[in-house]
């Protein structure tokens, strides 16, 4: 009863050639999940239908692109970074006890932390098979464990910042740089690698991403400011209940006795006073600066696109980063 | 402010030199945690300090001295084998809802199990880059990865068989090869490995592995019928409660409708209720089937220990695997 993954996200209509690779990649995650219990293997693949943006296997496709490469053997490296990041989507289930992820009920709300708590072993375990079948680099496969150690560490940065409520700018730098820009550094680099890139092209791109990366992250955040929870899929400012703060509060929280008030309230905020906050925040100009903030780091990304040989390849690394940008605005 | 990690299991005692080694594991496992977060590093540090028996280093360490190898890297490659091994016990204890671990609290009761989750990825992070590093074959990380699927896989399983009162003992069987035996396949194959042993010796000690490992894990799941709390620092039949069942119940509750009136209360079932189910266990003969059970593993371990060289490292291996039987008599 073999179902196709075939649901890829809007954004990459424009482009017809990543959508098709994108496509070859869902299916390749779906042969790879054969977890033996058929209602988890289920609700994994639901995860991978629900059609995320696929930020991290595109890059990682399309910077293969810019030197001779074995197309399935990224095919497959893409698939093990789409897989490793909605691993970590599975746990942040489990501590956000978020009830949906992508519109559809969260795996934790589903089945529990539990089946949660393996599901997303598993897709580590699923991760690094495909990883160490097709990648034929021992040093690729160790900066791979690197960085997923220093993703990790970013996660338990964000606990010890948790319910601080004199969180500097710098410490929420550290925490996605950790927790977000990381992967798309990996995601370039094993698709460079996988080229035989040369080493400076790997030290541009991974430049590249990790431009990308912060400011994905940062306009990420943005977005619990500006939208319903429809549109999201999550409810509102629960990250702010959790005591997770992202730049438009650390920026506007910095003096203003109001919010430091509210925040003191920890996980006892109301809705409505959620929705305070979230006025209070947007009120204070913050959320501009936070755009600011993110535009440094887009245009830090497309600075490094410029040095990049012409080519449909970097057409589309600028009209994704220029896309990532606009979503803001 | 480094503190030393020196608590080895009693059972080294009569093993001097195995003792020694495994405290420079310890060592190896104290400087790869690297946390960011003390407080979790210091609870990941508590659990290695809590002294578990390490058997699957060791064997790792014992099944290496067979053939020339580099001691460091065996070392560092044992120091993965017991990180992985706590990875899955932390994730365990979240879905147990376990207070304890090894006689302390265990980190989802310290920390949430938010922080578990985090803890146990970390360690699964710290393992693979250990296992990066020390590890020159890639055909090694390869197998290592599938193995670890096998794991997971088998975590999965017992989900499937949870409640289910009518469990053979063959899927039992497979559950725990995939739970148990298939990380001491992993820790033989890496030790022998390390050593560029032959193919034939590759086979035997994995053959050998396999058995030790069924048999470790039934004796460990017959002690839940055979202690009291205290002597295994966690609460009585919390398994049972939780639906998943082990030999001795799925001997015992084949055709024997007190048992099975029972265990139709699922989650219910009282503490007096399960101490009345343990001795029903017992007086059905379904722990001396099991102990049965066991020692057939155990002696199919020891058959093939017959065939390997004579010397220390074949000593050790049979007296250990002796000692594994012994447990339960």
């Amino acid at each position: 009863m073999k179902q196709t993954l075939t649901q890829i996200h809007p954004m990459w209509e424009n482009f017809p050639s990543v959508k098709k690779e994108l496509q070859d990649v869902l299916l390749i995650i779906q042969d790879s999940l054969q977890a033996n219990d058929k209602e988890v293997e289920k609700a994994l693949l639901d995860m991978f239908r629900a059609g995320g943006k696929m930020l991290r296997p595109a890059f990682a496709l399309i910077i293969g692109e810019f030197y001779p490469h074995d197309n399935s053997d990224l095919k497959h490296i893409a698939a093990a970074v789409e897989m490793l990041h909605t691993a970590t989507l599975v746990h942040d289930d489990i501590i956000d006890d978020s009830p949906e992820r992508r519109h559809a009920p969260s795996i934790q709300s589903r089945f529990g932390k539990d089946v949660a708590a393996y599901a997303g072993d598993y897709l580590f375990a699923a991760t690094f098979k495909t990883l160490a079948y097709h990648t034929n680099d021992m040093t690729l496969v160790r900066q791979a464990t690197s960085l997923l150690e220093a993703i990790l560490t970013g996660e338990l940065t964000q606990r010890t910042n948790h319910y601080d409520r004199h969180m500097t700018l710098a410490s929420y730098k550290e925490q996605i740089a950790g927790k977000t820009a990381a992967l798309f550094v990996l995601s370039a680099q094993l698709g460079a690698a996988n080229g035989k890139a040369p080493e400076s092209f790997m030290n541009l791109v991974s430049d590249f991403a990790y431009n990308v990366g912060m400011a994905f992250q940062i306009l990420d955040d943005i977005l619990d400011y500006q939208s319903t929870d429809r549109d999201l899929g999550k409810p509102t400012l629960q990250d702010v209940r959790e005591g997770v703060y992202s730049a438009p509060l650390i920026i506007a929280m910095q003096n203003n006795n109001d919010i430091q008030a509210l925040l003191k309230k920890r996980e006892q905020i109301t809705n409505e006073e959620s929705l305070a906050l979230r006025d209070m925040v947007v009120a204070s100009g913050a959320v501009d600066d936070a755009i600011a903030l993110a535009s440094e780091y887009t245009n830090n990304a497309l600075e490094q696109l410029d040095k990049l040989p012409e080519g449909e390849a970097k057409d589309t690394l600028v009209a994704i980063s220029e896309a990532l940008l606009e979503r803001a605005n």
